[in-house]
């Protein structure tokens, strides 16, 4: 059984949120087994783990199930030190910042995202360009940084796959390009070094994107 | 100046938010300076410690602002240890499960709440079933415990205050009674184990109470 492993994702191939759980795993090198769930048909272990919202990412350890993946995100860092630096800074006002900018990607920028791309249509170009005014705080953010985590990637870099990974396939998939190198020098050179940057994220960002445009075309197509 | 005092806490007197921190600092025996907003007429300064959100509560510490309430809750608890037991748990799973329950104290009960007195009269109803919902699963989670931190008042309680104190406000404002005891027998005991704990909490949520009720009670009427 599935739930025999120390480790368990519960995910689906399109989440974004899956793919935080499993790049932070992946960084830290922490084995685990991957079970897809079907949305429209919720399995039994699922709604057992996650019996107050049902969703998805769900990660058990030792049986133990932890939901919300910003919330799985610090979990993993606090349980599995070493081998990776820290996700999270050690400074607390450094701390308050990363959880301040996880949160202004959740709350903010994901609403933005599918508003401008999955809108009704003449709400679009508004939605598009709130979300290049909050991308532009994003750009300033970043400054000279490799990353938003600083030499390495971390508890943001992670939370911004939504930016890094799920826009541009929401650009390509539409057709529509929000955020250009042009406007956004950084945040592009910042998308190029996090897909690229380890086998961490390329082995579990990397295959997908193909499947993701795809299906999104033919969902932004049907709509 | 205000800004010349090692804490600051911008805030609005009605705001639950505020009071978050303000019953943190209290709790921490953290000395501070407290700035009354008028979100009408937002001052300078709160829009320079909080350019992108524009909201209180603010904490300035050595001139350094953060903001929403439970990123300043977890970095005042890393940043004033000692002298009160830690807001959050030291294991990790049992810090995941606080971050759950602060999480769905914002994000399902304190819409279900607003929704069950300030939505649509017709949707009021199955606005406070809904809330009715969300408040078994809290009164669930206190099981046999005195807080839902323990032997002491943590991280999830001061969240809860809007269990604690603003729906018995609303109640009191509205004739409409959600939380009775014989539904929620834990959770109302628990409220008043909070309401009346320690100084840090009555003095902080009782003189304004009387004060809240009328504010609502005015609100609701002319709504």
């Amino acid at each position: 059984m599935a739930e025999d492993h120390e480790v368990v994702v519960f995910g689906v191939w399109g989440s974004a949120y899956s793919r935080r759980v499993e790049t932070a795993l992946k960084l830290k090198g922490v084995p685990y087994k991957y079970i897809e769930e079907d949305l429209s048909k919720k399995s039994p272990s699922l709604l057992k783990y996650n019996p107050i919202h049902k969703k998805i990412p769900v990660l058990v350890h030792n049986g133990k199930p932890i939901v919300e993946s910003l919330v799985i995100l610090e979990y993993i860092d606090e349980t599995w030190q070493g081998g990776y630096p820290l996700l999270m800074p050690k400074d607390p006002y450094q701390r308050a910042l990363a959880r301040f900018w996880t949160k202004f990607i959740d709350d903010k920028c994901v609403p933005a995202i599918l508003n401008a791309f999955r809108g009704e249509e003449q709400e679009r170009e508004k939605a598009g360009e709130e979300l290049a005014e909050l991308l532009k705080l994003l750009e300033k953010e970043l400054e000279e940084k490799r990353f938003f985590g600083g030499e390495n990637i971390g508890m943001v870099d992670i939370a911004a796959n939504v930016i890094g990974f799920s826009l541009g396939a929401f650009e390509e998939a539409s057709g529509v390009k929000l955020m250009t190198r042009e406007k956004f020098p950084k945040l592009c050179n910042w998308r190029d070094e996090f897909m690229s940057n380890s086998a961490a994220i390329k082995e579990n960002i990397g295959p997908s994107r193909e499947k993701f445009i795809s299906f999104l075309r033919n969902y932004l197509r049907n709509k």
